[in-house]
């Protein structure tokens, strides 16, 4: 049977790793892209490999990107401290400094990159607007721009062979909701990393606000996090 | 005197080079940044250095993609033959080989990306829809889906500490107005490459795409092209 390709970006945390789960099973053949971007959490591209291994791609590939050349994010430069033990409140509050200037508009034009060179028209990214209300990235309305952008940007477009769509599957769940779509897809969450901050054994911090919001949905869910942590 | 920040996309060919002389010309500080992004003809990063060197920018960063990855353009793929001794309509009959799939909407991204960095709000690039009508990246309607895409993207505009602007001085000349316009400016286009395809000591070809478009735009100039050709 003919599937029709997506190009899914996989960082290898927990969100990206349930979108790519969720692309295979809506019926796409999916080629996972890794951006390998200078961020601090190495650790997160090994989890991308063993996710995209686990979960069969048709091809994985990673992209190495400086942005830490640019500066301005606290998960590409080491002198910005990553933020401990911050309430819900005080994360939603505005813009952390984990943003990272322009992140999935690059990460979003590097996708397309390879879709149109393979001739696929489907684009997933793991953005959730709930967690961090914060990051202009990861709105609906970003992501309809970008969209529309990538229409008028491409030969594949412009020619009419066919129209990019974004998809967003997990843009409007909790992380609970997120992990018990994932555990019903058979996903694998031990696979997964989202600590911006592990230590050198790649074990999570259970502190900064990526590992907070992973801890509270598994709890949420009724669940554990089979994730290794530092106190554990 | 105070100066606006301005990133500047600098290929090194004739066309960014003169849109860096321009947005000097009005009165910005510039930063220049050149995207190595696997193509073929390397010499055009050692161009951008000396022609960022002439004129003299705050900072000039280059930034490592390969493009080459993802297949899909002869200017990334040895294996596809750069057309060469093209007539005028032949070139702007379809979506020529040299087309890089997506490429300007990366580029576009990486300064964006630096601009937030760096607070600059305006963001210049060499684009001409003279040449090749075919390149769809080139034409006015994709510039204004990414200025607005930028404006929703990032967190310096939806704060409301700026508003993106996407400059594009030449979209409109001609290539024989571009270079008038440069040399009006004093830019040197000794330093500048264009070739497609240029010989290991970084000679120009004269036959490919970009060659022809350029003799042609100095002859129509009245002028004579300073950089060194294969078969002089």
């Amino acid at each position: 049977m003919f599937k029709k390709k997506a190009v899914v970006l996989l960082s290898g945390g927990l969100d990206s790793a349930t979108t790519l789960a969720m692309a295979r099973q809506q019926g796409f053949e999916c080629y996972a892209l890794t951006c390998v971007y200078g961020q601090r959490h190495g650790v997160e591209v090994e989890s991308a490999r063993r996710v995209a291994q686990a979960l069969g791609v048709q091809s994985h590939q990673q992209i190495a990107i400086d942005l830490s050349l640019f500066g301005g994010s606290a998960l590409t430069d080491s002198d910005v401290p990553v933020p401990r033990d911050r309430s819900p409140e005080a994360m939603s509050e505005k813009i952390p400094v984990t943003y990272v200037p322009a992140r999935n508009t690059v990460f979003l034009s590097l996708a397309l990159a390879w879709a149109e060179a393979l001739g696929a028209y489907d684009l997933f990214i793991g953005v959730n607007a709930m967690d961090y209300s914060g990051y202009p990235d990861c709105r609906p309305a970003f992501i309809e721009a970008f969209e529309r952008t990538a229409n008028l940007a491409t030969a594949a477009a412009v020619e009419g062979k066919g129209t990019f769509h974004i998809h967003t599957p997990i843009i409007a769940m909790t992380k609970s909701q997120i992990i018990l779509e994932g555990m019903q897809l058979g996903l694998d969450y031990g696979l997964t990393h989202s600590c911006y901050d592990p230590d050198e054994q790649g074990r999570s911090c259970g502190h900064c606000d990526s590992c907070q919001l992973r801890l509270r949905g598994f709890d949420q869910a009724g669940l554990t996090d089979p994730a290794a942590y530092q106190d554990q």
